[in-house]
C-alpha cells in the first residue's frame, strides 16, 4: 500500500472501530498486552539488531551515546508496557460521553458527546516503548493511527507494529499503519482531508519542518525555553533543589529549566551560582548577572541549552520577571520559588504558559506525572490541547440533536418557543 | 499602527486584560453596551452611507440583493445587540474555571483552569452586527481580537469599532484592532507567533485562502454540504416539513441542506419531489433518483449549491446512506428521518459529522439555536471545536501546579510516591 492508501484504511478502520462497543475495543487493548508479553523474545531479538547497529555508530560518533541508550528495550520494560496498556483499558469509555445536554425547545434536544478525531499521524524519534503506547492510546479513543519512527529503532518498531497488529483481529488490521520513508511522511503531511492531527515528537527541526510543510493542524512544541524565577521571598534550601532538579535531572528534556530569573534583592544568590558550577553546570548571565557576577554572557536571552548549561539574569521584581518570560519564553513550563502569597499569586496569574508552577521543578510538566496515563506529547499550542496531553488531546465532540419533526420555519415566525433549559 | 504593531498591542492588552478581575471585565461590556444604545442614531447614520452605496451596486448588478439586505441596521436591531452583550456579561465567569484537581503527591497539587487563547483574527463578510458579538464574546474571554470587515460594511464597522473600543476605557483599547485592506490581512496571516487563531466568516473562496495562506490554525469551514436521509421507515409528514424547511427557509446558509439520501423502498418519494417543485426548488438526480424519477442529472454528488436546489439520490439503507455521507459530504451537519429506533441509532452513531440531527431540519445547526449566546462561528475541524462554536471556541487551558519545594529526583529514585488522587 503506498501511503495514501494506508491513510485512507486508517480512516475506514476508525470508522468502522468507533461504532464497535466499547467492551470490542477494550478486549482489543487486552489482546495487544497479551501479546506484547507472549512474543518478549522477539521483541527483545529484534530490538538487539537495533542496538548493534546503534553501538557501532556510537564507537564511530555518528550517534550519541544517550540516544542510543534510550533505545534499549527489556523484559521488564516489555511487562511494563503491557500493564500501562491494561490501564489504558481500565480508562473510563472516552467515546460518547455527554458533556452537554440542552432543551432547545419542547421535544427538541440537544447533546454534545466525546468522538474520535479521526487519523492521527505520529512522528517520533528512536524511542521503541513509544510505539505501544501510542497504539493503546488510539484504539481506546477509536482513533486511526500512521506512525513513523526514527530510522535507529527500525527493527523495534517493525516487531512492536507487528506484534499489535495481529492482536488487533477480528478489529481491522488497517486501523494502524507505520510508514518508513521521509518521501511517506511528505505525502502524509499533504493529505488534509485524510489526515486530522500531526504529533511531531522530537526536537525542535522535526517540529519546525511539520509545522513547515503540511495544512493539517500540529500539535506540539518547537522550544521549551522554561524559566524560574527565584523571588527575593524565596526560601533558599527550596531554591537550590528545584533549580538544580530542573536542570540536571535530564537536561535534554523539554521540560529542564534553560533561564533562570532571580530577584535583584534575593540574598542568597551567589550560594545558588555555585551549586550550579558544582554540579557541572555551565553557568552564562544576561546583561546585568554577567556584569553582577563576573559570569560569561549568554548569547540570547532565548537559548534552549538542551544540555548542563543555563541562562541566568537579575530582574527587579515578579513583574520584570513575568515580562521577561513573555519575551523570550515559549510558553512551555515556567515556575516561581517564593513564600509571598502575592508574588506566587500574581505569577499563577499572569504567567501566559502551558503549566504555571509554584515551589516546584519544572520536570513535572510531564503526562504520566500530571496522572494523565501515557502521553501523546506535550502542546505549547493554545488550540485544542495544551500541555501534557493524554487521551483527551485524541478526541472531539459531535452534537447530536433529537426531534419529532421540527423545523426552524415556525420558531422565525415566532410561532414555536425557544427553552434553552440545561438538563442534567 | 501597522498591522503588526495592532497584534503585538492586542497580545500586551490582553494579556493585562486577563489578569483583571472578572467585574472590570463585565463593567466593560455593560458600557459597550451602553455606548451601543447612546450612539444608536449615528451608528444608523454611518450604516445609511454603506446602504446608500449597496443600493447603487444592487442597481448596476454589482451587488446581489440579499447581500445589500444584510447590511441594513436598525435601532431595534442596535437594541438587541446591546442586549446581547449584557446577555454575555451575565454568563458564568469563562476564565478560570477549574477543569480538573488532581493531587500528585503529598502537597503536590495539580489544577487545569480555562484561559485566554490570546489573540484572535477574525475576518468576516458584510454584516456589522458581527463585529459588537464578537467584541463581546472576545473581552468576555480576555482576548484580543483584531477584526477585518467586509468593504460593502466599512462605515458601520469603523462606526461600531469606534463606539464600543471608546467605551472599554480604562481597559486598554488596544484589546481591539480593526483592519481594513487586504495587505493587512496578509501581514497578519503571517503573525504565527502573535495571532493564536483565526477565524473566516464567510464563502468558500475566502475560507480556502485563509487555509493555504498561515501557520495560524484555522476554525472554520470551507463547506457546508448537509444531507438528508429519509428512512424507509420515515413518517411523510414529517420528512416533507424537514426537507422543505432546511432547503427553503434560507438556500445561501452553510446549514441548508443540499442533497436529500431517499430509501429505495420509501414509498412517499414522488410527492416529496412534489413538494420540492411546488416550493421552486431545481431538483437534480444522482444517477439512480435521475432514472427513476426522470430529473436532470447533479453535476456532481458534493455540490453546495447554496440556492433554491437540490441533489436527490436513491440509497439501498441507512449503511449504503452513510457510505454516501462519508464520501461525499462535508462533515458538517447531516440529518435522518425515520421512525425506526434501530435505523436512528445506527446513524447517529456512525456518521461522523460535527452535528448528526434525528427528526429535525438541518437549520438548527447554529450557535444561537444550540443556546451557545453568540456564535464566534461553525466548525467543521475536528480540532478544537466542532460545530457551532460558542465562547468555549475563545479559551484554551493553563496547569497549574503548587508545591512546597518538590523535585522530581525523589520519585525517580522511589524516595518519594505519586498519589495521583482526583480531588473534588
Amino acid at each position: 500500500m503506498t501511503a495514501k492508501e494506508q491513510a485512507i484504511a486508517a480512516r475506514n478502520a476508525c470508522r468502522t472501530v468507533q461504532t464497535l462497543d466499547s467492551a470490542d475495543r477494550v478486549d482489543a487493548m487486552h489482546r495487544m498486552a497479551d501479546a506484547l508479553v507472549a512474543h518478549a523474545d522477539w521483541l527483545l531479538e529484534e530490538n538487539a539488531k537495533d542496538r548493534t547497529v546503534a553501538e557501532q555508530q556510537v564507537a564511530t560518533g555518528d550517534l550519541s551515546p544517550s540516544l542510543a541508550a534510550r533505545l534499549k528495550l527489556s523484559k521488564a520494560r516489555i511487562d511494563s508496557l503491557a500493564d500501562g496498556l491494561r490501564a489504558i483499558a481500565a480508562q473510563d469509555e472516552p467515546l460518547g460521553r455527554v458533556l452537554k445536554r440542552t432543551e432547545l425547545a419542547s421535544g427538541l434536544n440537544l447533546r454534545q458527546e466525546t468522538a474520535s478525531i479521526g487519523v492521527v499521524l505520529v512522528i517520533f524519534e528512536s524511542r521503541p516503548d513509544v510505539l505501544p503506547q501510542l497504539a493503546g492510546l488510539a484504539l481506546r479513543s477509536g482513533n486511526g493511527l500512521l506512525l513513523k519512527g526514527g530510522k535507529e529503532a527500525i527493527h523495534s518498531n517493525r516487531a512492536m507494529f507487528k506484534v499489535l497488529t495481529d492482536a488487533l483481529a477480528p478489529l481491522p488490521a488497517e486501523l494502524f499503519g507505520l510508514v518508513e520513508t521521509r518521501s511517506d511522511v511528505g505525502a502524509l503531511l499533504s493529505l488534509d482531508d485524510t489526515i486530522d492531527l500531526v504529533i511531531p515528537r522530537g526536537g525542535n527541526a522535526l517540529v519546525r519542518y511539520v509545522q513547515n510543510n503540511t495544512r493539517i493542524p500540529v500539535l506540539g512544541h518547537a522550544d521549551g525555553i522554561c524559566h524560574i524565577f527565584v523571588d527575593e521571598a524565596a526560601d533558599p534550601q527550596k531554591a537550590q533543589e528545584i533549580v538544580l532538579d530542573a536542570k540536571t535531572d535530564y537536561p535534554a528534556a523539554c521540560n529542564a529549566v534553560e533561564t533562570v530569573l532571580i530577584h535583584k534583592d534575593y540574598p542568597a544568590a551567589p550560594e545558588l551560582l555555585k551549586r550550579l558550577k558544582d554540579a557541572g553546570v555551565n553557568v552564562f548571565g544576561g546583561p546585568a548577572a554577567a556584569k553582577a557576577y563576573a559570569l560569561p554572557e549568554a548569547d540570547s536571552l532565548a537559548l534552549e541549552y538542551s544540555d548542563l548549561a543555563v541562562t541566568v539574569e537579575l530582574v527587579d521584581d515578579v513583574d520584570a520577571a513575568i515580562q521577561h518570560i513573555h519575551t523570550y519564553g515559549s510558553g512551555h513550563t515556567d515556575a516561581i520559588v517564593t513564600e509571598s502569597d502575592a508574588a506566587r499569586d500574581r505569577f499563577l496569574a499572569a504567567v501566559d504558559s502551558a503549566c504555571v508552577f509554584h515551589n516546584a521543578s519544572t520536570r513535572f510538566a510531564d503526562g504520566f506525572r500530571f496522572g494523565l496515563g501515557a502521553e501523546v506529547g506535550i502542546s505549547t499550542g493554545r488550540i485544542h490541547a495544551r500541555g501534557p496531553v493524554g487521551v483527551e488531546g485524541l478526541l472531539t465532540t459531535r452534537w447530536k440533536l433529537e426531534g419529532t419533526g421540527h423545523t426552524v420555519g415556525p420558531f422565525s415566525r415566532g410561532e414555536a418557543e425557544w427553552t434553552h433549559r440545561a438538563l442534567p
